[in-house]
């Protein structure tokens, strides 16, 4: 994100808490943290989980920045001191959550619920070991094996009340999240104050294979972004679980006046057939919904600001780097010039009312505007 | 669509082309059309193309507009001489594109190639006779199955020379349009001057099943018209065939900023992987893609129009009312007031230049604004 009609060249970003960096876990820093027969298939057999996607990105360094590589010859994002000094010192993070690197995404794996709720707790332990409280700044994501309710929510039971656990992570892959089946776990979520987090992992994948071309497939990602959305929403989950937070990784937020205008529309019309939700959805959104800034379209400010006069709330949108990925999002260049009480709201303010666990509001700008 | 912000009480609407009028067959109306041993199936079987929606909207008449039922007691739709006074002479329709009722679909027919080819030409058959040569004001599409190519290439080259015939339909159902495999299709329709049409059909079912609600379904309809658009540009159809016009029905129009701003952005990113693409995404789809109003959003004016300024084009936009459907859109009622200049373009203007075939431009302003 380099080229931008209006760069904020000022540097000027207050207190960042970044809401999506991939912290990646090698297999083999697993293992001390399975059991077997888990430990085993991982020692012996070398599994790891399979992933599908037919292509990748056109980019030198696959699904990473180039220089985000360890020197020692690491995968990106498997090191806290690098990252400290690339990321988190070098944009002056005052917090950073983490959401893994989805492999091992143990809620995606389709059958095999034994491993994947293995998998999950494994990675819980090793990220609050080797992450949570190796850094004051970082916080994290309780992976779950959300195919199995009971288990995720014994996990979730188990490490949500760490200090540094702030949101129970679900992927998109093909399951619709407001389905009943899935409503212990946003139960759970409720109970220890977790806001519900959704990353992309391998859909769209929307008559059941994927789009032809990497390009479609990324380019389609906030489709899927929409489908959850409604479906959360027309699902009740929102009326259930009324202190439920949910957060939208990495599929920008241009597409939410939209879909805000359109449930409400669909509502209009169509509403007896969900009686259960009381509220028009874009107010349902509003309460409940947040989401991440990249991949940042390129806009000026008038169009920035058009589209968060149309959400009707400057209180949704959270500003986020994907780091390390290869279309990472600069805190300094990736949006436009904007207004301080806003600027102060996206890079900070609007995820700490999102995560209560992180320390009380303190404005960068305070007494200045 | 009945209560709106800012509606048009002038009922001053330009010379109208509506995009969307659903005439509809009855299987028994196609038996002479058919040979055997096709007819039997559905003399002797009884047979009808299956649906699989497995819900349906809480509207009192299902599908169509309660009132929109012949007295006789057929279905809404079957009737010209009905369809002639409630809609096309009461709107004071100039033309109107009929798109049919979507069953039969024989795109949508998974399997049973020759069943499908032989409903087509039935069906084309019958909307010429029946419809088309009966109405100076109606012009058709024609269907085809699509999923046999070169049996659909043919009777797009047997039935669309006919003076009427405007279009070729293709469902969204789960295909992916601009796969190679359908591009003899766009050969034959730009070598005829018909546009591409795509209507929705079954899906969205993203992840190979329906979501749980209509409501969900009805909302999430134009994301597989975002699909489509993004599939087709990719794919380089626009690239092929140059002379290409692509019309999106029944998803609306509001969200194409976002798609065309969401591509770009991916373009500028990811255009090494599909370097036969030489322009902006955003360019192609002002250049070679039409949307059509219905269902309208409420908006008002100010929102009508910066969705028009953010696409770049007040030529992409055509007027359609669905009939006889039950979200039909009112040509008096669903848009906001609008200038002249554009309601022309929207009513009608950009409904001729997308059919060649619809006699030459002529302004009910001209002279006047």
């Amino acid at each position: 994100m380099l080229d931008r009609e209006t760069p904020d060249k000022s540097n000027d970003v207050p207190y960042l808490v970044d809401t999506d960096i991939h912290e990646r876990v090698l297999y083999r820093d697993l293992v001390s943290y399975l059991d077997n027969p888990w430990r085993r298939y991982v020692t012996d057999c070398e599994w790891k989980q399979e992933k599908h996607l037919p292509y990748t990105q056109p980019a030198v360094a696959g699904v990473d920045r180039a220089d985000a590589r360890v020197p020692d010859g690491r995968p990106a994002g498997t090191d806290l001191d690098f990252m400290r000094a690339q990321l988190l010192d070098a944009c002056q993070h005052q917090f950073g959550i983490l959401t893994g690197a989805l492999d091992p995404s143990p809620s995606s794996m389709h059958g095999w619920h034994e491993m994947a709720v293995a998998l999950a707790t494994a990675y819980n332990d090793w990220q609050v070991e080797h992450w949570l409280e190796q850094d004051d700044r970082l916080y994290g994501s309780v992976h779950i094996a959300a195919q199995d309710p009971q288990a995720a929510v014994r996990e979730i039971e188990r490490i949500g009340p760490h200090p540094k656990m702030v949101q129970v992570l679900l992927p998109m892959d093909d399951f619709l999240w407001g389905d009943p089946y899935y409503h212990p776990i946003f139960a759970a979520a409720e109970r220890h104050n977790l806001t519900i987090a959704m990353h992309h992992n391998e859909p769209p994948v929307h008559f059941g294979r994927f789009p032809r071309y990497f390009i479609e497939w990324h380019t389609l990602i906030p489709t899927v972004h929409m489908m959850q959305v409604t479906n959360m929403v027309f699902n009740g989950v929102f009326e259930k679980f009324p202190g439920l937070k949910l957060l939208m990784i990495e599929g920008g937020f241009a597409f939410a006046p939209y879909l805000m205008r359109k449930m409400d529309q669909q509502y209009r019309d169509l509403r007896h057939e969900v009686p259960w939700i009381k509220r028009m959805p874009s107010d349902i959104v509003r309460e409940h919904v947040r989401f991440t800034t990249q991949p940042m379209e390129e806009m000026n400010r008038q169009e920035f600001m058009h589209i968060i006069e149309q959400m009707g709330s400057d209180e949704m949108v959270c500003f986020s780097t994907d780091y390390p990925h290869w279309d990472y999002d600069s805190p300094f260049q990736a949006l436009p010039s904007l207004e301080k009480a806003l600027k102060q709201k996206i890079f900070s303010d609007n995820a700490k009312a999102l995560y209560p666990k992180l320390p009380a509001h303190s404005s960068r700008y305070a007494g200045q505007s």
